[in-house]
């Protein structure tokens, strides 16, 4: 698929797969530390780690030999990935926290809670409303730019009803 | 599970609906569109819009009364998605379109590409590095509060093995 979305969600896997990520994040490495943390089956726990590795995403490293244990450490690919999470927590503490944030990020100099937006990395706004749309890019395909023509003015909005705020 | 970003995907189900939603901010609202852009069965299609709208991310509305007609429209937790599909096609961009980008977001007024960035809210300041990380939130256990307290001074950081870029 074209689109950059279902290619990364083709990679990505499945939601145990976005978890590991999440621990390597944490800091963990090892089969076990995952294992415990996530209480995942070992065989399901064995298969994503290998699709992560597959896909680029986390790089296993022999740590000792006798016996040989591995651990797994993210690559570049893999910690990319972070903003991803960002924006997944943040969602998560606006709409399924009624109880209030379990979990939050803070700035380690002066402990303020952090509210994660995505902006447009050269002017600093915020990517929502009219102003930010989807277009064809340099290896977009002829029925890729009709499609998007045929779409008009729509743009890729989060203000699909109400007002950026 | 306490975890806001179990909790987020809990609630989105699957891929399916990672790509209904992307759709939706599209413009896209009917049943057939859905199923014609996406080439998904029926009976899946059918599935994961009850789920969108069980999770209060889509709104199910009546048009048309003989027959009985209903579009999907995101509602306001489904529109604070957004963020989330914007930093998939970041990511997707980045890593997984070699021949270049096919679909990107640009500036209505200039035209010029966006490059999608997730930010501190108040600061502008990017979130990388050891200067934030993961703290309890007002809701934590006392389990989460001693869990994040053994982990030391473990950032949440993307920058893992390499400096933040």
């Amino acid at each position: 698929m074209p689109c950059p979305i279902a290619r990364s969600l083709e990679r990505v896997g499945e939601w145990w797969s976005i978890l590991i990520l999440r621990d390597a994040f944490y800091g963990l490495t090892r089969f076990d530390e995952f294992q415990r943390n996530l209480g995942v089956a070992p065989n399901i726990l064995t298969r994503r780690l290998n699709a992560l590795v597959a896909s680029g995403l986390l790089e296993r490293r022999r740590y000792q030999d006798r016996p040989a244990r591995y651990e797994y450490v993210l690559t570049e690919r893999g910690r990319d990935f972070h903003p991803v999470l960002l924006a997944l927590l943040a969602w998560g503490n606006k709409h399924f926290a009624p109880e209030g944030a379990v979990i939050q990020i803070a700035r380690a100099d002066t402990g303020l809670t952090v509210d994660p937006v995505v902006v447009d990395r050269a002017s600093g706004e915020r990517l929502a409303g009219p102003n930010f749309r989807v277009v064809p890019g340099p290896a977009a395909s002829e029925a890729v730019r009709a499609r998007l023509a045929a779409r008009g003015d729509r743009p890729f909005r989060r203000d699909a009803e109400a007002p950026a705020t």
